[in-house]
């Protein structure tokens, strides 16, 4: 009998960080001037008033899916396993794209049109499993004539569904391959002593410029703090900053206004001006057609 | 026995809808950059922390009676019955205007400056009841001497303790004839093949355009999807835009750049780019002297 | 028997007031278009689901500690006593400031680094304890290589931990003496019938302008209600407004865009156009630099 408990147990443990714990996270480009995101938690809060709800950011920029991708890829990570993520950011909403959810190896879910949205969630936490939505039992009352609004209608009703356990994830729809939608973007490479990499966001609030280089493969150059490192910024083929900057631990470290590079908090290469706007000061911005060159 | 379990049980049912449900949504011309709002929501802590508070927005443009109005009616229906809003856009602070919580026929609560917030939710809603605040009784302690910050004083006060169950609906204060102070506005009408109406408000984070032309009253000119619609804009008497515009279901019928008119997620006849900007594109803009003709 | 629980009843109402209540709010210069401040709140959620989590404000000018600390003094008073602030504006992110946790006289908790932020806090709510944050107990895990984001890994998970009574406040770390870094500012005097003061903040949304000139100071002036005052502003040395202000209770006793002054929310003397930008209109802005004189 023991025994048998004890198995119960240790298949309760085993799956517990995949059972839902009621936190539902909204990401959108829909803005907060509006009465949008307000609508989602509402028909989430008709769903269950136990839910804990919180926002990501619902400043993307309109139809802006890479930056989607990338707010998702810097945050949910920070979230309890069991959490669900609802992502509205549907240039293409009413066409083909699949309305999916994916439950990552680490145990947290998204829902989200599957238009690239995924991409670096995926590769991040990993695909467990995959379901597509089906909308005619995951979709709310009377919302059939609405075709523009699957955020509301779709997304946040099936999303607070599945955060409260109202649905298990089997009841989201059919299983689909374990693949994702993915936008091309440039990864970071080490080649003969230069590292090449991408400038995926600007950390906007401070004017940082934050790149995809991650810290082992610039300490594979053998970059450490303190060190002067050689970087080349390029829009396409336009070089657009060329400088030598400290590798520092913290701001601290500089005087006020000094040019510096570190490592973010995702530990990634970053470029900054102490308690300055590189961005402003260089005219350096973020997207898929920039890069950076490091050298020493 | 059995009988008088099922009365009470039908009672309890007919009733269900209007009792109070621990959320609490607030809505405010306030932004977000102070501590404003804020200080509301830890009146309603202090108050009762099982409340689930929500925002609808607090970017209502400073003393835009009007579009606090329409977010309300934009909005509210998508929370279950017996949420409490609190709406503070009150340029009358401290004026003889009412203070009031209206109960709608839905089991929805406003409590609001009854200034013409309520105009478009009383229509939409039904007017149950309106009760006048007694602010006596329901004022935050110590709060006598501020006379300009009502929202928190008074209505965030009254909304927290109405949400929680504090206080009964009948303890906000006396009774008042169903009728709240109301805004013109140009109601949609069909005349000789042309349907007029107004432009209460865009949808800012695309730049949709959003009449309130009801799908109702476009089918009523035959007007269905893949239909080539007339329309021109006015501000006041002066013509700013005039076109042909397809009518879709989803935006993913049109070309990326295409000029389109559909019905928005309330179901209203709208103007759009597809992943354009129709208002800055066209100087269309929206307020009580816009108006716009459509016919076939 | 009966004795002994009312000494226990007695001694838990007495300490009730420090007691953490769940209720966590946050403040930052992080802004809301990126993902940092929910990064904050999943580490809360990870810590404990049952946090009832807040936002002060997001959208502190970046660096500003000045203004950090006047948002709490504005705000932190109306939440209840139990509360828990974590407020991360932090220039000094790495560099050798203390991360303090602040417990005050009102049973207020304050999570920060101390540089400033607790200038006014600490002088309205008095300083009951103060304590350093154990950096080597009071971490997220696995996070001892991101060295600029205390924010979410001390900040954040240190506030959720002591708001869940995870952990007692005696185990945040270490007791300091009871003084915080404070920022001078001109403090409110009344000298030969004019009273200096200062401008520490705008009412932004609205373009009222705030001083630090209480109501109780103002009535040494022997200041009422319909009084005509006579206002200078200077930037620095330099004038740039001076004229006669009808004192009113509320904006509803004077017309719409009469300059008028008033006591805010929080009692203190303010200058505004009713219904209109006071601070545009006449180019009057705030910060340590600016000054006020009042006389009759």
């Amino acid at each position: 009998m023991m025994k048998l408990y004890l198995l119960l147990f240790l298949y309760a443990i085993s799956f517990s960080s995949f059972s839902q714990n009621n936190v539902l996270v909204f990401q959108s480009d829909f803005g907060l001037k509006d009465g949008a995101v307000s609508a989602m938690k509402g028909v989430a809060m008709g769903v269950s008033t136990d839910l804990k709800i919180f926002d990501l950011t619902h400043e993307i920029p309109a139809f802006n899916i890479w930056e989607a991708a990338y707010r998702l890829s810097q945050t949910a990570q920070y979230y309890p396993a069991g959490t669900v993520f609802v992502s509205v950011c549907d240039p293409g909403v009413g066409t083909a794209r699949h309305s999916v959810v994916l439950l990552t190896k680490s145990g947290h879910y998204f829902v989200t049109p599957d238009n690239g949205t995924l991409t670096l969630i995926a590769e991040q936490l990993g695909i467990q499993e995959i379901r597509e939505i089906d909308e005619v039992k995951n979709r709310r009352q009377n919302s059939n004539e609405s075709y523009t609004f699957h955020g509301r209608d779709v997304y946040a009703f099936t999303g607070a569904r599945l955060a409260s356990k109202t649905i298990a994830f089997e009841e989201v729809g059919s299983k689909l391959p374990n693949e994702v939608v993915k936008i091309d973007y440039q990864k970071p490479v080490l080649e003969n002593g230069v590292i090449k990499g991408g400038i995926p966001v600007l950390d906007i609030q401070y004017g940082n410029v934050w790149t995809n280089i991650d810290k082992k493969t610039a300490e594979k150059l053998g970059l450490k703090a303190g060190d002067v490192v050689k970087v080349q910024v390029f829009d396409g083929a336009k070089k657009v900053y060329q400088g030598k900057l400290k590798l520092v631990n913290t701001f601290g470290e500089a005087e006020i206004g000094t040019d510096v590079c570190y490592f973010n908090s995702l530990l990634n290469f970053s470029l900054a001006v102490n308690q300055g706007n590189f961005s402003e000061k260089y005219k350096v911005y973020s997207g898929a057609h920039w890069s950076i060159l490091l050298s020493r």
